[in-house]
């Protein structure tokens, strides 16, 4: 009897062992994406491994919009931005005809949208300009507490994928360093990707204006000026990374052709001396019912040559639809086709 | 006698606590400067203390060039700069007439010296441009394990100040992250500060030049550009730890007026309600028998202002002769006026 009982205890032991091995990343079903990934961590970080990589040196980067959070149906910097632009319009009647100022009054978005990132960034200059880092970093805390997603009425920073969170976790407790390399702004995430993600400030790289620095009435300010400092979006990331990073990171997360030049930069190797081991991610949207479904035809977030180069390249794509039995944090665990196997 | 036995360990073991708390800063005397340092440590870092600062906003940052490394009789980066022109010189037969190359090629270091910060800057784009970032990574590790101090002998990286390595390492075991702030080079910095201060790249900031990214032959390459990305010097040191860090450091250390910006940015108060902690540190050159004797008539790391204003801010002006009892690893602990207290 005391032999059954030893039996059973280690069974359960040994199940509890599994369990927690694979609970750092429950809601990705038990498909090809999450076995890559699991695959390729234990490959990096166990001592033994051929392919070990000193903890030093385990960087990930991390797109944001359609990476970590969604980017439907605007990227969330340009709610923030039409905000800021329908507040402070009363002082720029100018804008009333001068664009893209004018399509965003007039609420024409598509229109606003359409300019990309780096029409983005002009709004973003115009905007925010001539105000101190301290007073934007205010204005962000602000709207992000208060602003609501116009399709499913929660907070901008609930819009996150749960999936990715416990991915970024998941490295962390492999001893990775977790970085976000996103075209958006560098001061509009930094005041609340520590609280959602796990990863402070200083691990923020994103598009930049440049800064001056003074004593104003003898307190130290900085003011954000209406000069573009990086946009850190296609050939822009990598740069970023070098320079805030300074070294090359060993697995990139990215769902657009804005991140291709990343995943370029972080999985080909150097030279043929360079066997290092390498992991690239692309998110794909193919759930229209829980998320939204886009790609090649998309202006927002558009996968097609990255798409293409992922085939070759090996990199993992993530079928959202397949690969996810949840999406949003708030949302319930949905059992879908690619989860058959699992219990 | 069991009682004595356990008397004698307890005290024992209470002397072993004191001498671990002492431990890390051994190369510091007990004067002033020390205790300064360890009150405000205590001050953030103690849990029951009012002034308590969470650990992930334990900022530190340190200028580099006189402040963790000597400077004397030039800044080592331009040390290196020199060789790099000697090497490049006959690839380049316009230098014979052109400043300030002409005068580094004779001999007139002087010169090239008092063209400051700024002409090294300029010196760097035009020798290390048009190089990939790899390659300027192999060149620095080449030289920073072969070049000599021209005075001392030693490699470049044993000019650095014990007592300051006792700082960095105090700092992190009380949970600061440590950073550079530099008005040097920062690809220049990063292939050795990990090692030799226990900085890792990402946490460097320093001067730099644009960058861009190709895939050339299938091989992503980043190239530097000859041209001027940030001079992380004076007014830019706030700005360039605003891009790296993200938030405003509670401990700053320099040794020169180039620093000013980066301790006032650190220590003032942003207003009335601002009564957090802030540490603001300069360590004056005052020991010409073993290390240099300058400040307010030096060309190389004039401290001027930032020494008057030490005053009125508070800040602790680091003695090097009477607070340090050795200033280099490989020097001799030399007991000194300021430790005529300590046993």
């Amino acid at each position: 009897m005391r032999h059954l009982v030893f039996l059973f205890a280690v069974l359960r032991l040994s199940e509890a062992a599994t369990m927690t091995a694979a609970e750092p990343l429950t809601s990705w079903n038990e498909t090809g994406a999450k076995q890559a990934i699991v695959n390729f961590v234990e490959r990096v970080t166990e001592k033994d491994s051929p392919d070990f990589v000193p903890p030093a040196e385990r960087i990930a980067v991390f797109d944001n919009d359609g990476t970590l959070w969604a980017e439907q149906p605007m990227y969330f910097q340009l709610a923030f931005a039409v905000d800021r632009v329908k507040a402070l319009a009363p002082r720029h009647p100018e804008w009333k005809t001068k664009e893209p100022f004018a399509s965003l009054l007039g609420g024409d978005v598509t229109a606003v949208a359409a300019s990309g990132e780096k029409g983005l960034m002009e709004i973003i200059a115009a905007t925010h300009a001539g105000i101190t880092v301290d007073e934007f970093d205010a204005t962000v805390r602000d709207w992000i507490t208060t602003a609501r997603h116009p399709k499913s009425g929660r907070r901008y920073v609930e819009m996150v994928y749960q999936p990715m969170l416990e991915l970024l976790a998941y490295l962390r407790t492999k001893g990775f360093k977790t970085f976000i390399v996103s075209g958006g702004g560098i001061e509009f995430m930094r005041p609340w990707t520590e609280r959602v993600y796990g990863i402070p400030p200083e691990q923020v790289v994103g598009s930049s204006l440049k800064m001056k620095f003074e004593l104003r009435d003898g307190v130290p300010v900085l003011t954000k000026l209406a000069e573009v400092d990086l946009i850190d979006d296609k050939e822009g990331k990598p740069v970023g990374i070098q320079a805030h990073v300074g070294r090359r990171p060993i697995f990139a997360a990215g769902n657009s052709d804005g991140d291709l030049d990343m995943l370029q930069y972080t999985t080909i190797p150097r030279g043929d001396v360079d066997k290092s081991p390498r992991f690239g991610l692309i998110v794909r949207h193919t759930d229209a019912d829980r998320e939204w479904a886009y790609d090649r035809d998309s202006r927002i977030g558009r996968l097609d040559k990255a798409l293409d180069e992922a085939k070759t390249r090996g990199w993992t794509v993530v079928d959202m639809k397949r690969d996810w039995n949840r999406v949003f944090p708030f949302a319930e665990r949905t059992p879908s086709a690619g989860n058959v196997e699992s219990p």
